[in-house]
């Protein structure tokens, strides 16, 4: 099996409360990519310009990624993304996003790439993402992330698009935005109804929630004492789950997408404690391994019965 | 063993998006009383005015909570509190803090109260906290809370009243601000170093995380479909978790304050479902243990190894 990822290559500059990088490797396809690759090989579509150099083309190899489909456009500047993050890490302000490649970007699939099992449609334009969908008619499970922007803007289409995958990962507000629901709970057990198997809430530094028609299953988030730059954690988040699920044959079981979350999980707290792709550039899985532990023993409680006053 | 609290009784005026309440019996040892009261002959220590009816009086004295040392301020007004919750519920502006018998109050331990092995700080001011404290010689557990307010005007006040206590229940920026840490890891590390044997930072509708010097607990709030009125959460969480703590005989393993956490987030989200104490004033229970064996199915994962690839 092999994972197929559409999205956005690109370099970032960032200001944190613990340091600012002017130009360094980003993307929702880059962070993915690296993430997911620890579980299963990873393709790679997404357009870069002539400035995508060959240092960033070898990070995007890391643990064998196929970047067959990433396309150069000769004459073309690579996606750049410039953001001031508050100080609590947990909100931020974006400064500059040009689009340059990637205004006229049609993603163009090999037929590799066109055959994976498994597909994850990461933040694009939803009309793009729901070409890449139908083009891959053999995924068994697809997987979609969006944003405010096309909630506002292209709502319809961003409907018929979810319309067609099987999860959808996004933040809870955005959720709530997209439905119109007070409560992140009404937004995921709406969405359900449009069909989706499952339904992934992103709640930034406090965890994430899947929703099925099984059950829902809550993860708080590693708990860390340095976070650096948290650009990305939400597509590493994105690339662990999804490449767990790949791993386990494409059977989306509600157990099987909780240990997902757990993965996900423990992939993004690596990728918040430096910059950019700089910590999970050279994560081992051992590291992965290890937090997943350190997760099950820190969110596990035994029930003991204790003798309640009626 | 008994659970004395101290902090205040008061009538709030809330808005929420899903309605509002003019006048509805509130305050932090109100919620918390009613809360702890499931698992242990709770103590309240507080000032009302001529204006606290009966029918208040009985919603305090629910599952027997004991209320001699309610003290009746001739000529007074209860303490009133007005304020207006942001349509996703998790931020709320104050309209009006109206301390009335709360300026002057002084707490008055009758030998009972004095006698209780856990005791409770509501969010009051800090030298009121720490006299009472000190009076409770033979508490084997005290817990505290507190807020900004008392971070920005009372700083050092607050510092020594928490190196007197064993449990600190604190939201996380509050954490944050106090410790001058940029994280909630960070603030409650440098914490336990005061002395504490546990720290508790609450995290809105997030959840909670527990810090104790054997390990690290966090667990999700309860995923609820319809949220009606946040006021009273997090006395609710700390009566659920405090009250807990002292039917297991005050020994605050990091095992048994776990467990409280569970018992403390299944009380705070019946609380939210309704107005004020209108919940929880007819919880059961059986309510009670069943929302905490949904918290522990909605939590737990299985570890299953997964070849990752190096």
């Amino acid at each position: 099996m092999s994972v197929t990822v559409v999205g956005s290559l690109a370099y970032d500059a960032v200001k944190t409360p613990f340091g600012s990088r002017d130009r360094m490797l980003g993307g929702a396809a880059t962070h993915f990519a690296l993430a997911a690759s620890f579980f299963d090989e990873v393709r790679v579509v997404g357009p870069v310009g002539d400035d995508f150099d060959d240092a960033s083309m070898e990070v995007l190899r890391t643990r064998g990624t196929v970047t067959d489909d990433v396309e150069r456009v000769a004459g073309g500047k690579t996606f750049f993304w410039s953001g001031v993050y508050a100080d609590n890490l947990n909100s931020r302000e974006t400064l500059a996003t040009d689009l340059n490649v990637f205004e006229h970007f049609e993603p163009k699939l090999s037929d590799a790439s066109r055959s994976s099992e498994v597909l994850f449609l990461a933040n694009i334009q939803p009309e793009l993402q729901l070409a890449v969908r139908e083009e891959c008619a053999a995924a068994r499970f697809v997987a979609m992330d969006s944003m405010n922007l096309w909630i506002d803007i292209a709502r319809e289409a961003l409907e018929r698009t979810i319309r067609t995958v099987d999860c959808l990962i996004l933040n809870d507000e955005e959720l709530e935005q997209l439905t119109g629901r007070a409560t992140t709970v009404a937004a995921a057990q709406e969405l359900l109804g449009w069909g989706l198997k499952a339904v992934v809430a992103k709640q930034g530094k406090y965890g994430a929630t899947l929703f099925t028609e099984e059950d829902v299953f809550a993860l708080p988030a590693y708990p860390l004492e340095h976070v650096v730059d948290p650009t990305g954690a939400g597509d590493t988040f994105a690339g662990g789950f999804v490449g767990y699920v790949a791993a386990q044959g494409a059977d989306a079981s509600h157990e099987v997408l909780a240990r997902a979350m757990a993965y996900g999980t423990a992939l993004a707290s690596y990728n918040v404690e430096e910059f950019g792709t700089e910590r999970v550039t050279r994560l081992t899985a051992d590291e992965i391994a290890g937090r997943v532990s350190d997760l099950h023993r820190m969110t596990a409680f035994t029930e003991a019965p204790v003798a309640l006053r009626g």
